[in-house]
Formats: C-alpha cells, structure tokens, sequence
C-alpha cells in the first residue's frame, strides 16, 4: 500500500492514520488546527479545498456525519489522501476529486455546501519559489498554481448562503484576506491568532467568515499559545493535538 | 485646587499625578495601553485626540522630548487636564486645546506632526447613549459629538508623511477601523490584541498605522493577557501599569 518513501502516521490519540511523505506532501499543525477550528454541521456537505494528502478532511471526520469532499491538483497527493481514506475504512465518508479548484463547479454544484476548509498556500510567487526543485513542496507552498482571489472566490462559490468558511493563514496577509472575503461576500466573523510562543508575534490565523454574513461583530477567540517557555506543549495545544486523554 | 468630586490619583511608581473625577472622567486601562504601545520619537510634535483629563498625554510625557498637545471638546475635562499639567509641572512640554478635533487644522497645522495617539468613544450611538444623563460619560463612550471616521480623517490630516498614527478600540470593529484607516491613507502596520484573561475572548486592541505606508506585511504583535486564572494582574500586566520596580 506504501510507495516509496512514505510511511503512516497518526496523530497521537485520534485513531486517524495518514499516509504521508516528508519529500513529497506531510500535514502541518496547520492542518490540524484547522480542522479543529471548523464548525461542522451533523450533516450535510462538506468540501476541503487544496487537500493536500488529506489531513484536514480525515482529521474532521469524527466531528460529522456530512461527507467530505476533498479537492487537490497534484494526483500524487491525491493518491496518498485516496490510500488514507481507504486505510481508514472511510469511503462512505471522504472522498478526493483530483483538479484545480478553479473547476470544482464542474463536480460541485455551486450554493450546495455547508462548510468549506482550506488551507491555501501562504506565499505569494516569487522568482525563489518557482526555482524550487521540489515541485510538490512549491504547490503546497507558494501561489504557482492558485492564489487567495481563487481559493475565496471558489469557497465562495461553492457556499449556501449562510454557509461557513474556514481559512488558515498568516497574519501578515490577515487584511488581504479580510479583502478578498468581502469582496466575495464572505464575512469574517470569527478570527483566532496563534502564537507560538509567550512574548512573541502570532504566526498564524484562523478565520471563519460566513456567505452573505452581516458585516460588523467580529469575534476576536481567545488566543492559542504552542509552546511554553520550557518549549513543550502548552495544555491547550496537547489538547488540540490529542496527546492527552 | 481640587474641584468638587475630584481626586488626584497616580499610577503605582509612574510619578506622574492626575486629576480625575468618578462622575465626569477617569482614565481607563485603555489610557495606560495605548499611552505605552505608542512609538515616540525622541523630539517632534505628538498630538492626542479625545484627550479627556489628559492621561494619554501625561502617561507619554516620560518617553519624549516632544511636545504634546490634547485635544478636548469637553472644557470640564480640558480643565482637569490643564490642573494636571500645571500639577506636575509638565506645561513647557503639554498642552491642552478645547476644541472639536474636526476643527484641529485651525490650531495645529496639517502634514506637521509625527505622532498621533486616540482613544475615541467606542460605541455607535443608540437610543440609550442619548438618553445617558451623565452627559460627560456619553460623550466620551459614545460617538455622540465624533466618530470613527471623523476621528481616523483628523489623525491623517495632522500627520506627516510616514507619521504613525495610534488608535485603542474595541475588536468587534476591527475591520472597520481597518478601513477607515486605508481610505484614510493610514495603512495599518501593526496590531496587538489584548485579552482579559487565558481562554477568553479579546476585549481590546492597540493598531499602528503609518500614513502612506506600504500595504502588506501587518504584523500580529505578542498577545497581552490582564489577568491569570487568580485574577490578579499578569506580570506583563504588572510592568504596563508601573506596579512593579
């Protein structure tokens, strides 16, 4: 079941396994957090957008009993994501369509989804990023193949009205991002940073922004902290990753 | 000295004295945040908007050469401020106008200062805020006699090129300042949410903005927590209100 230079992982208590490769796609924290940031509905339809290997929508799938749609541009992390899903006995649940998000309409119908995820690549294009070597790891990264306008717009389309939009990001970008969902009529209603430490500057966001949302109220979450100062796991996060019981 | 009602209150080891009145105008934690997190140059001209009793102005004093002058509608509150002043020998470097900040440019000229500091009403105006008998407090939590955009306009217009502006108000509107601050020429830089305590949600956030700053690049500054689950004040708490040595 494995190829070469893959192996399977599990992130500590949650019975989830995940075939991942370090030279080709691994999930992030990002990833998880993202996916326990997520309000999903019991039912209902559910797309994960820039899949990746999966993570996301394999890491929701004990908090619903909706399906999840995995979209993802690269075949061979579709493959991984396809194996995981099937290693998970999740069939029912999951499943991955292999395409650029920029078509997914083709597949799923617009104004049909509860929630959709992504975790988009961070980093504008830049002549650095398009000579990396590594294909996979560049896509995953870098706005070569998509960038924010599609990824929201696609969110967008996809949405019922009052559907919900989950975005995990850097702050750096926070009011691009802010910008782009307005303009596609997702308002942002609750936000999370995250810091990696106590004393330092938050190096991720998390965004929920609801289709057709009424502006104004935004919701600032109480804060996520990583690490500690001793750079262990603060209780919150162990919590976040299933290391406890 | 001391009118009726009033009190002279000092901030822990700040030796800095400040007249104030429980039924007209006190400082609030909000004052001592705001008047810590702005940047200040060593000389210059630095100007405080809705400088009520002047604490913001009296707070900054220590961390400046420059002159700063509030700017107070209210001539109740102008004239405690003016009494604090003069108490703490501070007039060669503080002054205080009475007057609408819409006005400003009459008194202080446009694209001349380097730093401007706000600490505006936070509330939209309702049917209760008008109905507040306690004209002093409405008028200095509710957007009765200014608003945002009347503020963040003021703040652009007395700034210099690359001048910073400083502004405290409340998260839910967050994105709204955001973009009076934009259309405004104000380009927010950086950002510091602040939060009562572990677990809860921000009650309060601290921005940056550089007038014709480049967009992009927002950084999330390390996030600041009041309280412990004791409910006594933070460590870093206990350094911004000059409570420890």
């Amino acid at each position: 079941m494995l190829k070469t230079g893959e192996r399977i992982d599990q992130l500590h208590r949650l019975e989830i396994q995940i075939i991942q490769s370090p030279a080709v796609f691994s999930f992030s924290m990002d990833a998880v957090l993202l996916a326990d940031f997520a309000r999903l509905p019991k039912q209902g339809q559910i797309v994960d957008l820039c899949a990746g290997n999966g993570a996301v929508g394999l890491f929701m799938s004990h908090k619903t009993n909706g399906t999840i749609t995995g979209v993802e541009l690269q075949p061979r992390l579709a493959d991984m994501a396809q194996r995981s899903i099937e290693l998970n006995q999740l069939e029912k649940q999951l499943k991955i369509v292999t395409m650029d998000l920029k078509d997914v309409s083709t597949v799923i119908a617009k104004d049909s989804v509860d929630v959709v995820t992504c975790n988009p690549p961070y980093f504008k294009v830049t002549p650095e990023s398009q000579k990396n070597p590594n294909q996979h790891l560049a896509l995953a990264r870098h706005e070569i193949a998509t960038d924010l306008k599609t990824v929201v717009q696609t969110m967008s389309g996809l949405l019922k009205m009052n559907g919900r939009a989950y975005l995990v990001h850097r702050p750096d970008r926070f009011l691009e991002i802010c910008d782009e969902l307005r303009a596609a009529r997702l308002e942002p209603k609750k936000v999370q940073f995250i810091y990696p430490k106590a004393g330092k500057e938050a190096s991720m966001v998390l965004i929920e922004a609801v289709k057709d949302g009424r502006p104004g109220g935004l919701r600032l979450l109480p804060e996520l902290t990583i690490y500690d100062q001793n750079s262990e796991y603060t209780p919150e996060m162990r919590k976040k990753l299933f290391m406890d019981d």
